[in-house]
Order: structure tokens, then sequence, then C-alpha cells
């Protein structure tokens, strides 16, 4: 059995985080899979996936500008298309996350939420997740 | 069978990476597990997982400070709980760390340990083990 | 089934990403796993595994230098060896990546690539691949 799961979204400004909690939930309810994992995956090199609070904006907010001084836009850098720091970003923030799926829900904390961290955008962008385990 | 394994530590400084690895030891045992992979897991949004150097604990206690230097705690920040620069620690190094399992036992390489990286601490906080494979 | 894939690779300098995705095409397809994950993981402390872009290679020329400003190599550091900065860069990194398996091929995207970021070379160093799923 196939337990992949594809998903569309588009981003709407340059940086941001989108919650996409409920994108994992669809995907462990229709897979089916009582006890396993779930992998959230971004094919893309300019955006990443990341588990941080659900509740205050602010925090993601805040995230986002910690990265920036971090990862500075603006540089020595060779990459012609001028986004370097978005690469870096993206593998600082990994192209993944891994969740344990227990009694067919996935088992995150009361405060966190998926993201979807896009770091290059606005763009059309997608997710794929995958469940594995036993039904 | 419901391989998952919930574990509580008590962290005792505001920032500190605590060494679990004999966790996940117990866990893969636990789990029968013979070939496979586990999932060390941290519900937290203000704490992560990484695998790190297990000999010299000033590997450990390098590693926070020079996180502190990358994301700092005092700056133009917007959550009202004054830890943003804990939450972005968190997604830096991230919510959990794969392990494979082979032969039963984790594959770690001889100087790695896993750790518990408390941010925003002193808490009592939670780990979740899950093992998933062929027994 | 044991499905785990050793490699050995040398690193020849002190900093540089190897893209080793033709290894983790190599394992996905002798494993015969034709839906499931693989991950891909280091067992060393001062290197990791990321996913960024396969096409120019200013692009991890660049991310190699935006981490050096942001884990300085020279600081007030504790560790003896002096390469605590290697090792901040490994766990913000990560020692692994997972990627999803669709109908017997790793489900990377267009412009993704798998690479061993090493920070402390050059060194002769092991990669590991573990492929779990259905056959």
């Amino acid at each position: 059995m196939n337990n992949i799961f594809n998903f569309s979204i588009s981003t709407g400004k340059r940086e941001e985080f989108i919650n996409i909690t409920h994108l994992l939930n669809r995907a462990v309810k229709d897979s089916g899979i009582q006890n396993g994992m779930a992998v959230v995956y971004c094919p893309h090199t300019t955006a990443g996936i990341t588990i941080n609070e659900n509740a205050d904006p602010d925090v993601v907010y805040d995230i986002l500008k910690i990265l920036d001084r971090a990862f500075p836009a603006k540089g020595d850098y060779r990459h012609y298309e001028g986004n370097s720091h978005a690469h870096a970003k993206a593998s600082c923030i990994g192209s993944s996350c891994s969740i344990i799926i227990s009694d067919g829900k996935p088992l995150l904390g009361t405060w966190q939420g998926v993201y979807f961290c896009e770091f290059d955008g606005p763009r059309s962008r997608k997710v794929c997740i995958s469940c594995i385990g036993t039904s």
C-alpha cells in the first residue's frame, strides 16, 4: 500500500511559516496507520518543515527575524540567484519532520504545530506526507 | 504492536544538554525490533533533540554558547513570554532524531550520544521514543 | 531482512558538501523497497547530512560561508580539540535526512540532492543508509 499524500500550498510572502498541522492530521487519518510514524517532507531547496508553537503567531514571526539575523540576505555570495540565505535557512531548519503515530493520531505536544517554512516566496509549493507502520 | 516508550526527565538549568542515550538503548531493547529505525521525539517547543559528542562535556557547553551567539536572547522580539530565542534554537536543532536499528541495537557512531536540549528550563519534560521495523 | 547499506567516503577539504545522491539511489534500488522511507545517517559528530540544491555548486559554497559566519571557528571555547564550531554546525544541520520512497525511488524534488557535510576534514568518513517499508 502506498501511503503517500501530496498537497499543494501557496505561500503569500517572501518569508512565512504556514501551519500545515491539518494536512498531517488528514494524511494520518486517511492512511489508516494506527502505530508508526509520519514523515512530512518538503521537496524544495529554499523552504523547509519545522515543528514549533501553534498558539501565539508572534513566535514564528520572531523565529523568522532571528533566522534573518543569523543568516543575512546580503553578503559576499556567489550564487547568481541572490537567494543563498534562503538555501542556508532551508538546511538549518531541515527538509522534513518525523512525527510518531500513536493510536491512529500524530503524537504532537500540546503546543506543537507543523509548519511549512517559506524562505523565498511567494510561490506555489508542494508538501509530501508519508505514513508507515501497522494498521 | 505499539512500540512507543515515554520517559519523563527534569532539566536543572535554563539551558543544558542532557545525555539520554541510555533511554534510546532501553527503548530499542524493550521493543524487540532487530532491524529498522527509532525516532527520539521531543513534544515541546523550547527544547529539541540532537546527536553529538558523548565524551568531552565541554563540547555541548560550547555548542550552547555558539547557539546563544547566533540566536541571542535579547532582541526586538514580539512574543510576550520573552523566550523567542529558545523557540528559534528548538527549530534549528530540531524536534527529533532518527537512528537506524541494526541487529537489535541503535547504530550510533563511536563518539555519538543522543541529547535532550533544554533551551528554556528548568522544567519537567517528556521524551517519546518509537521503534519500527522487523522483530 | 536487513536493509542497511554502509558506504565509505573521503573528504578532501576542511569543510565541504559532497553530493551523495547516487548512494541513496543505489541503496533504495538494492533494498527492493517500493514504498516506505530511507534514512541517510552520518555516524560522526563533526559532520552531518543535508538536502539542498543539486545544480549550482555555488549554493553549497555559500551555505558553508553563511554557516561560518553564524558559528565562527574562533571564540572563547572550552573544548580542547579546537573544533567546537564544527560540532555546532553538525547539530544545526543534523545527523540524518529522511527521504520518502515511492514506487521504488527516492522522492526528491527536481533540484534536490543529498549532501554529506564535512565540517572538520579532510577525513575518511562513513555513511549509513537504511530503507524500510514494503517490497
